[in-house]
């Protein structure tokens, strides 16, 4: 009898279901006595011994499903050594569940935060295996992460979308769009956005990331230049771009002059660039954030990425019936054109406290756009469309079981 | 010869190149001699003599195009009687153009505004016919707006999306999204959301129209209501929604105070909501502007909204033939279900002064929320999906040409 633990941890994106689809599905192909525990709500199902014993048929109809049918939960690394409220040890009782259950092995689908509990938990003589999982894309030693492929492939299309759109209205009156990209410190995501080139009905763009710093003036000038021979320009940029100090742009000085203007108050980066180009260049402009619709938009997911997903997933379940412990599942590329791509074992301890930025390489000399380099990488992992069947005008997803937790174990 | 002048006027839209279509592939079919003239970026190219001679292959493999293929602009009613900078009268340089250019016909497809114009011109004896056009489908005495069925069923599907991914975090912590959606003065888009019923994962939903005035308290109320039984609770709120008085929320005394709490600074009317949960609640909660994506979002548009665009620019022509003048097309429903909807001819005037909200006996009795003729109402519009076809993982979108304007008339 095999018995494994599994839990989803951090903020939840696409692919996480069929990654962990892939490693149910293959357990209980290759094993012909297996128990699968799904921890509810990501470490602290594991910390309260909440879970549920999970059959094969929780994890039908749920690929093309965002989020994490075994919910999440963000609990920082530095608050997995404060005590519990009844003054327990929050790692003493992770392996109390762990032991309790007499696990042969735990499996853990989450980003940075998640892999530094994760290596804890091996350190304290847990079998634990990982799988990445970030939209960020910012986990080092794999080429990609699941649910990333699908963001990108979302913010791309938006892109181009909002292009025809802008080419719309530009011809009378001059206009800018921004559009404001998740990732707070790493550029993947808003890298995506140049995916959109040659696709853009000729609308020019400017990306902006988190790996150069950022400095509102050179914004202006670069807007200005691409001014000078069109009426519109779409700009995307990540929200945490900051300045060579580090400071993201929301607090720094020169953008809260802009409140003199006597403009609406400021809020996100987009709004600021946004403020900035009324006030300094006085075109039409209006920022979008894409927001959560980025991660959640499972109509738009990727079947590169859902695909991979579910392998990743499967081929975790061959390392943990090989007994690997300590170890990230993760990509590795052979070549871009035609795409091809291994699944390897790293580290985990290597990826807890490692975050892997968008190269600097791949940005041009401006810095305010990414080579074709980018491109190269970006895609192959945009392939495919994994829409969901629609019914009756929306997606039909299947109907999910809530995945409740049993009686708890440690109280 | 037949001689049509077409031109798109106010914002843009999903289907108004639909609709054009409809219009010139009708024309192209049906006479055998017809020019159409093409004016660019609304009115404004009637105005300057800007146009096109437009060609039958003009308007092939545009379907799918977000935007309008001959540009548009906004020309508020109050400034056609302003005169231009040469002093000469805008009407009259209209009037001008069309009979410079020996026109039988103008099709203008518009909004409320743009059938203002649209009138006046009647009314100085150019024979004119109209397209309704706007997302807001606040057009009287049509039952829908080409457009409109495409924005509601994003506004569907995001609703779905959103609920699966805050239900993904939401037991571990309480949760609301707030869901800002387009519209300023009715609240159809925003009813949408209600197609989310029953396929959103089981998160509760709250919807706020302009068509009730609203209380911030009673919002406050309503959250704290469903929170009583669950976890996570999904908001869509109309940018327009206002007090008895008719002040706009981000305008109220009330929302104002918020500011005192000391968080970020407010913004639009998602951003109050979020603020005011997170002052007087204290949960998690993060505001969403679906913003300009609503609108051209071409990959998520209704087959049926983009199929009753073509025809409705279709019977436009045979109006046209007929001599008609001075009338708007107009979708006249004869059954929800089965769908069934004739299109018809009515009074362009009686458009020009109207707009059409939300039927207010659709709306429950504590305001939160429609009732099932809504959903009656929106379903058939929503049905069937319209995408381009994808290449190398985005849309593929027929090479646009650039419908470039001949050298001006009336320079």
């Amino acid at each position: 009898m095999l018995r494994v633990g599994m839990l989803t941890s951090g903020g939840d994106c696409q692919a996480l279901n069929a990654a962990m689809r892939g490693v149910a599905k293959s357990l209980f192909n290759q094993c012909s006595e297996v128990e699968i525990y799904g921890f509810t709500d990501g470490y602290k199902g594991l910390i309260y011994g909440e879970y549920r014993l999970l059959k094969n048929d929780d994890f039908s109809g749920i690929l093309n499903i965002g989020g994490t049918i075994l919910g999440s939960s963000r609990m920082p690394f530095k608050y997995i050594g404060v005590p519990l409220e009844d003054g327990s040890d929050k790692i003493a009782r992770m392996i109390d569940t762990y032991k309790k259950l007499n696990l042969d092995c735990l499996v853990v689908l989450g980003g940075n935060g998640s892999h530094k509990t994760a290596n804890l938990l091996r350190e304290k003589g847990l079998n634990v295996l990982t799988l990445p999982k970030t939209i960020d894309n910012d986990l080092p030693l794999t080429d990609c992460c699941p649910g990333f492929g699908s963001v990108a492939k979302y913010i791309a299309v938006s892109t181009i979308e909002a292009s025809f759109d802008v080419r719309s209205m530009c011809r009378t009156s001059t206009r800018v769009f921004v559009l404001e990209v998740m990732g707070r410190h790493a550029g993947w995501l808003t890298a995506a956005a140049a995916l959109a080139e040659g696709k853009n009905g000729n609308v020019p763009y400017l990306v902006y990331l988190e790996e150069k710093p950022f400095s509102l003036d050179r914004f202006i000038d670069d807007v200005k230049e691409k001014l000078a021979s069109t009426n519109a320009v779409l700009v995307a940029v990540s929200e945490g771009v900051h300045d060579t100090e580090g400071r993201f742009l929301c607090e720094q000085e020169e953008s809260r002059e802009l409140d003199v203007f006597g403009h609406t108050k400021l809020s996100g980066t987009g709004k600021i660039l946004e403020e900035a180009v009324r006030a300094k260049i006085g075109c039409k402009v209006r920022s979008i954030e894409l927001n959560v619709m980025q991660r959640c938009a499972s109509h738009m997911a990727s079947k590169t990425d859902v695909d991979e997903s579910v392998k990743i997933g499967e081929e975790a379940v061959k390392a943990a019936v090989k007994g690997e412990t300590g170890k990230m599942m993760a990509f590795k590329r052979i070549s871009d054109r035609p795409y091809f791509s291994e699944i390897v074992t790293v580290d985990a301890k290597e990826v807890a406290n490692k975050e892997r930025l968008f190269p600097k390489e791949w940005i041009n000399n401006q810095g305010n756009n990414v080579t074709a380099f980018a491109l190269d990488y970006f895609l192959p992992l945009i392939q495919g469309e994994s829409a969901p069947p629609f019914a009756n005008g929306t997606p039909r997803y299947a109907k999910l079981k809530r995945i409740k937790p049993e009686p708890k174990l440690c109280k």
